[in-house]
């Protein structure tokens, strides 16, 4: 029988190992040949999987947008879509500082290179999206208030948890915002 | 009569050419060549006031807390403590993109720099102090709700403006947040 490869799987790992490495030392140091020593595998299979350091980190990206994909699909077990906006506030804001990391370097270099600025635009539209449909649901569910402007909220939403994200870099950052209690219905 | 020159104004004024390089073509494009040419200087003197690029960025950050602090000044002028931060936040999001590209390249350096980290840590430190005084103020003067804890929301605010002003790079964000409603008084 021949070896059977997942190779979703593998690039999948290839790029937790290259976050695991921006994490502990940042982006600057995520090179072809540190991220192969964090994976165990050789440098020529990473160059297999992603043909360059920009290759690897796009894919970076997309492994960490995954991750959060998976915070909103566990959030839908809340009873209300406040509660689940607040859940998946918290779980973002307790994750390790690699993803805050990733998310800067990105938005560092998106300044002077046009492809990650379409990432980057494009991660940012997914994100509002997402927190717009949630904010619509608890309209519906009656936990947000009614008079919101969803669109609105959703960027807030986003910009106050990045916000919080990078100060965390520097500062301990004391719970979950107090400023959501803002959509709560009274 | 000796020329009498302002050394301290030459040094803001280098440190303003450099801000508006950063504006234009991000943070690498701010070499002491770009930067002299912009101030209409030779890179000799731009030299003399600054003897790296790392001194000019440097002073830069400094430069932009300058005009932050003029900002929190001029804010006296509003009736209430609430409306002096709404001002404020107007004010900053109005800003153009070099402050936030200059904070974002800062942000990002600071990962691997332990003296750019420190200076970071300092101007949010300045920063959450500023945004809690004038929460404390509110709460004195009948403008903000008294059940919050200053120093949190202070933190808040301050993370949800730089939010706002990363995300302004990438879309624009409409009209001043409001979840920052949450503190007026009811």
């Amino acid at each position: 029988m021949p070896k059977i490869v997942d190779h979703d799987e593998r690039r999948r790992e290839l790029a937790q190992a290259a976050l695991t490495v921006i994490g502990r030392s940042g982006l600057e140091a995520a090179t072809i040949r540190a991220v192969a020593e964090e994976s165990g595998w050789s440098t020529g299979v990473l160059k297999h999987y992603y043909a360059d350091k920009d290759a690897l980190l796009r894919a970076t990206l997309r492994e960490m947008e995954r991750a959060n994909m998976a915070r909103f699909d566990a959030a839908q077990q809340q009873p209300n879509a406040f509660d689940a906006i607040a859940a998946i506030v918290t779980e973002i804001l307790a994750a390790d500082a690699a993803e805050a990391r990733l998310w800067i370097a990105f938005t560092a270099r998106a300044s002077t290179d046009p492809e990650i600025a379409g990432l980057m635009r494009h991660a940012i539209d997914v994100w509002v999206t997402r927190w717009a449909a949630l904010v619509r649901r608890g309209q519906s569910d009656g936990s947000i208030r009614a008079d919101l402007d969803a669109e609105q909220v959703a960027g807030e939403i986003h910009a106050l948890v990045n916000g919080l994200r990078l100060r965390h870099q520097f500062r301990p950052t004391p719970g979950n915002p107090v400023l959501l209690e803002h959509l709560r219905t009274r």
